[in-house]
């Protein structure tokens, strides 16, 4: 009695534990279905364009600062129906890490949270009546609208990186830079001879933190991955440069940090080229200023970035260099009721000894200013016009993955590096996926990768004959 | 003392069976990297043409039988660095399962057993000089040569089948059948009035096992995955069709299994339509023959395989419907030392009671032909031609899984069906699987997926603009 007692005790305790678990990693929403009104009914309509780090922010920001209220209503309306993690696209590159999990759904953060969410791609502004106007002729009003389209490569202009070059902007690129070095890897396993340098020799232009991190993902792929795989190829004729105008790799970071990773990427044979500029792209090779020359089929661009062209269109005003401007509170000049954030806005840094320069194009900014946009719109629309807050970037600290066992960390003044520092690395970007469902799985495949070596699969083409 | 003992030997302990786990996971591969001859180096040279089950398991028990000889090279020539393990293939397209690890890495497997591998593409059989030539003009010499080249589908001349459908062939098809349904959701979430009826009907043309799944798939992606995400769709609007031209669905099976898949499928209300073939297939039709039409735009073509046609090329004797022709010894007739298995090769079943027909072309079957073409192989090379094993068809059962948590299975004459048959369908594949890296993720998005959705992401063109 007592024996059976005790296993229905155990197996009810257990059927309760599974159900407070899932419960906890599927949040209910704030409207079941049928009690969430239309968003054109609300009273007071905020409507965002774009689902990155800024856009998504200033969503959930916005409906966290509404919980309880029941006149405002959010729309985002982004070109895709997810969100791109970035910190973690260049793992994708040596494969640590699945590339669905990357890409975070976007319309369940955001339904969940009580907003609602269009995929459709902004055609104009329509100023006088107050709604955009989408691809497809479809038109939705505001009261309140955010402009958070983001940015693009910028190739300054140098002939040939646009045709020759292979991009760095998304999950489907990080693939697409993979799946080339497999695709190298297989065609010199079927070489017979002299095999010419420019196969196995792979460029990565910009020593920024995607940039070094790239490079330090294809050393990994090549020594780790597909070393074993291709047994006669010698990994070790693999040549990776790393090429940065300035005369630091990962500016932004501190001089000793910059020195671990320096250490790092020598001990790796990663040839990193300070104070160098690429001239001209072609097919097999990379011209610099000065004259010399790489043989490479293989050029990665990592250099530079600028804001969406998009933005040229909407009839606002524009900095061709930092995009739409905007005043300290993020409202666009001179259109009440338009605000401006992320990669396309050009927002000052207001901090003390930063006076002329812009604040920075990056996820952690654009995430910081979505914040602000959102305390600032609530504020116009309940009139307390004199709440609004002035944008301070507040920069966190970079953190620097170079391999699953090795990073450079700067956390709010703290400087660390070495493994511990990837694994913070890990943990703190686990801690900050949106999906629950992603965490576990990126989870598992770090433990699962600790026991085996990642796949060498290069999906391409099954449905052709 | 004792503590630290203690602590000593639990860290001992964990650090011994992490490194066991570790090796029992990532087996010592046969030869290492400096020690393996050259395929053209060993004295007996056979070369296996296709990386599907046939080719796959023909290498590798080949590999097995002459373990501790020296004498026997392995090659396998394949247009893929991958291997699809098609039962689970359906499973895609609800997302249950990482289609990565689906993908079963091929070169790395075949290099762990002691074959060689190149991914290459047949173009001829240059039968005077015993050597194939693959595209790009390498060739390689064999002694006995298996073609293994699969099937593709066959269409039957249906008009607008090859243009409209969707097949169903391999990892990417998969992705692209659930990509559609999530376009579908998106362009009508967009859509003010009327929705046409044909955006959300899905119509799967044959009711095998593939066709049936991936019906039963449609139904779970949309009522578990879309539903929450798309509040304004009523997932009840979505109509699946599953049309078979036979009697009954699933015909290879127990009539007592398949009034168990029919009672499911119509609890899923998915329309199952027997005895019913498509005419024509529009840009947003489907005609029946005897004249009625389903409106949709999204028709999913299960019906029919046929041989590769590449194997008209190659200058063998070819029956146009089932394939190369060969003996009861898999020997390809009139050509000495050319053998054919899998999907491409017209096989006599030589059971009773199956006089005149073929083997069926399922990966099963491919499978065990492998087994078969291994061992006679191996007797011809060793002149034991007496020894020769008449191919004979022994058919296991069939697994096949409808959602999650239900399966109908027939295995060595067992029927079972409901959530015991569902996990029996898991446990058998995952230990089926030749990665022990795709089996520990496939496990661990299996237990995760109990706690949480999947996620619907559409990953398409991040790096346009």
């Amino acid at each position: 009695m007592g024996k059976l007692l005790n296993g229905g005790l155990a197996v009810g305790g257990t059927l309760l534990a599974f159900g407070a678990l899932k419960r906890a990693l599927n949040p209910r929403p704030r409207y079941a279905p049928w009690e969430k009104p239309r968003y054109e009914d609300f009273e007071k309509r905020v409507c965002i364009v774009g689902g990155g780090f800024g856009g998504y922010s200033a969503a959930t920001k916005l409906t966290e600062l509404t919980n309880g209220r029941e006149d405002v209503g959010v729309l985002v309306i982004a070109r895709d129906n997810f969100f791109t993690f970035w910190p973690m696209v260049p793992g994708i590159v040596s494969s640590d890490i699945d590339s669905r999990n990357v890409a975070q759904p976007l319309r369940r953060a955001l339904i969940t949270a009580g907003a609602s969410f269009r995929r459709a791609k902004l055609k104009e502004i329509d100023h006088e009546n107050q709604r955009i106007v989408t691809d497809g002729g479809l038109d939705f009003p505001y009261d309140q609208l955010v402009i958070s389209l983001g940015g693009q490569p910028n190739f300054f202009g140098i002939p040939g990186v646009e045709e020759h070059a292979l991009h760095m902007r998304g999950v489907e690129d990080a693939e697409h830079i993979r799946n080339r070095v497999i695709e190298r890897f297989e065609e010199v396993s079927l070489m017979r001879g002299e095999v010419p340098e420019s196969k196995l020799t792979f460029v990565v232009i910009g020593g920024g933190a995607t940039g070094t991190e790239v490079a330090s993902e294809i050393h990994t792929l090549v020594h780790e991955a597909l070393a074993p795989d291709y047994p006669n190829i010698d990994p070790n004729r693999v040549r990776i440069f790393l090429l940065e105008g300035l005369p630091q790799i990962l500016p932004e970071l501190d001089p000793s940090l910059q020195r671990a990773a320096r250490t790092r990427l020598f001990n790796e044979h990663i040839e990193v080229m300070t104070s160098t500029f690429a001239e001209e792209v072609t097919e097999d090779q990379v011209r610099l200023k000065g004259g010399d020359v790489i043989h490479s089929e293989n050029v990665i661009w990592t250099a530079g970035n600028r804001p969406n062209v998009a933005i040229h269109d909407l009839g606002l005003p524009v900095d061709e260099r930092n995009g739409i401007k905007v005043d300290e509170y993020l409202r666009v000049e001179g259109f009440p009721g338009i605000w401006a954030i992320g990669d396309c806005a050009a927002i000052r840094d207001i901090r003390e000894g930063f006076e002329g320069r812009y604040v920075p194009p990056t996820a952690q900014a654009a995430g910081q200013e979505g914040y602000t946009v959102a305390k600032n719109i609530l504020a116009t629309l309940d009139g307390r016009e004199d709440e609004l807050e002035k944008f301070a970037y507040k920069p966190l600290g970079q953190l620097v993955e170079l391999g699953s066992d090795f990073a450079v960390n700067e956390v709010m003044g703290v400087r660390f590096s070495g493994l511990a520092a990837a694994i913070f690395w890990r943990l703190a970007y686990l801690v900050r996926l949106n999906s629950p469902q992603s965490k576990i799985r990126i989870a598992a495949d770090w433990i699962s990768a600790l026991f085996v070596r990642p796949a060498v699969t290069q999906v391409r083409g099954t449905s052709q004959e």
